[in-house]
């Protein structure tokens, strides 16, 4: 019987309510700048897959994770969740940030090809949605998972709902 | 300024490698069985988004999730990468069950249909991989997210790769 | 130079336009019943790549057709595009057997998987569409492409738009 | 009783499998060239929709077509099979054109958005398949559809195999 050694980590997070009432009153432009500012908390998912924002743009929202062991299936590769989790983000964020107070989305669904494995080396990966078609009642989007050399890991493209409140 | 309270939830889980040299010398419904029998430790994923297997059969392998706060999105549901990636474990699984020592698979893409939002609320959902078609190369499997009175929550079809170790 | 035989084929379809007005004021259902009992003519498609309705049920409308030569692609193969498009009318036709007057779909997307590939030796394929979810704004379907073994040779996945006329 | 004018439209192609032996001899840019020449006859399929193959480089190989009553659905607008079966002709001979001599590729799974409807008044459409990933054993590619201002009508994605002959 060999021994292996425990890893622990603690997240914390704050309640996920507390800007969903706020989010449908401003422009979701602006109400993922104030997430990022800190003037509402960051969803709980961003804390427990270590999930960071680094630019908020009309359209561009970028989403960079350092990948780790908590984040690993049976066969030691980051888990294709973890992946669709950060693309589904991106994308998500960059239609919200295009639309006007008074309206929503929702993703609809969600199409990922994993195109190379990633482990704790392959370091810093970003992901920018970026929108292909803004309509009245859908919105069509991309990203790609990328490291710091552009190397692609991943390609996504998501269908959303365009939500009137 | 208001004060929100902040949760906090440790997680703990074993080196990710330790089983992955035994799983390409087994059976793929040996190794997942030894795995839910504690001869393996599970995937640090299923620690970090707390999701249990609860049948394995060759075929048809059951992953199942309580939803919880820290798998919130922004707007007060569980986020579409957590549902993307519990379908996407039952379904490789299932693949994985049907496969021979010495061969293994790779997710290739997944491709996620939401059908309805997933809250606290709803309750235990579970969801069973089951595979279309299993060819030399690649396998077509595909998988529904139900709650304990069958309402579908989510749909998923992936293609997998077949290796040869 | 190699002499090669031509092939011909002459199509007839009817003014595409003469039954879509009749449609919206139409149950689902009674409209394809009454395309099926030539009350109004076959979409020009149906003609064109030689589709044949089989049953037309609430919920589940069967598509058929033989392979021919005229559907090859260069590689002397049934063109995905063929599949594609008899698995979209299977999936389309049997959503909208599901809606009352008043109300239409239109395709969002579609997703197709090739198992097997497809020839004039493969002999007659149907299809049966058959709606995964109905809700008020989109529907999920799915359809098989069979033989007359049973045996897949493709898999589709499809949201449609519910629209109300 | 309406009287309603029937129209009818001669095809004409040739053996399909003419090329299909010589194609698995040539690089894949050869090949398609050469069909372009008429070297080799085009795809049965290419007849049978009316489309037209007009520019043929390494990477990128754009099909055009002018939509025809004969592409029509029921509801007066261009069947999406025949989007996709554009789409899927383009994103497949663009992996093509990338091959040398003694590698094919089939179309493994084909995803299609559609965006907004086409009918005869929209006048010529093109695709140009734009391949993201090309490995060892599989290829992504994307394309789109767009007229003469480049308003975008479809969005595709699609996984192909690469064979070795």
């Amino acid at each position: 019987m060999v021994f292996y050694m425990s890893r622990t980590r603690t997240i914390t997070w704050h309640d996920p309510m507390e800007g969903a009432k706020e989010a449908m009153q401003m422009d979701g432009i602006d109400y993922l700048q104030a997430m990022s500012d800190e003037k509402f908390s960051m969803p709980p998912l961003l804390h427990t897959l270590d999930f960071t924002v680094t630019l908020i743009e009309k359209g561009n929202v970028v989403f960079e994770f350092v990948p780790q062991e908590f984040h690993y299936n049976p066969i030691g590769t980051v888990h294709g969740g973890i992946i669709s989790a950060i693309l589904d983000s991106a994308m998500g964020c960059s239609v919200h940030s295009l639309l006007p107070a008074g309206k929503g989305y929702s993703t609809l669904e969600l199409k990922v090809n994993f195109l190379k494995a990633i482990t704790i080396k392959t370091g810093k990966l970003k992901t920018m949605g970026k929108v292909i078609n803004l309509g009245g009642r859908t919105a069509l989007v991309e990203a790609q998972l990328v490291d710091e050399n552009n190397t692609i890991y991943a390609h996504a493209v998501s269908t959303c709902l365009i939500l009137n409140f």
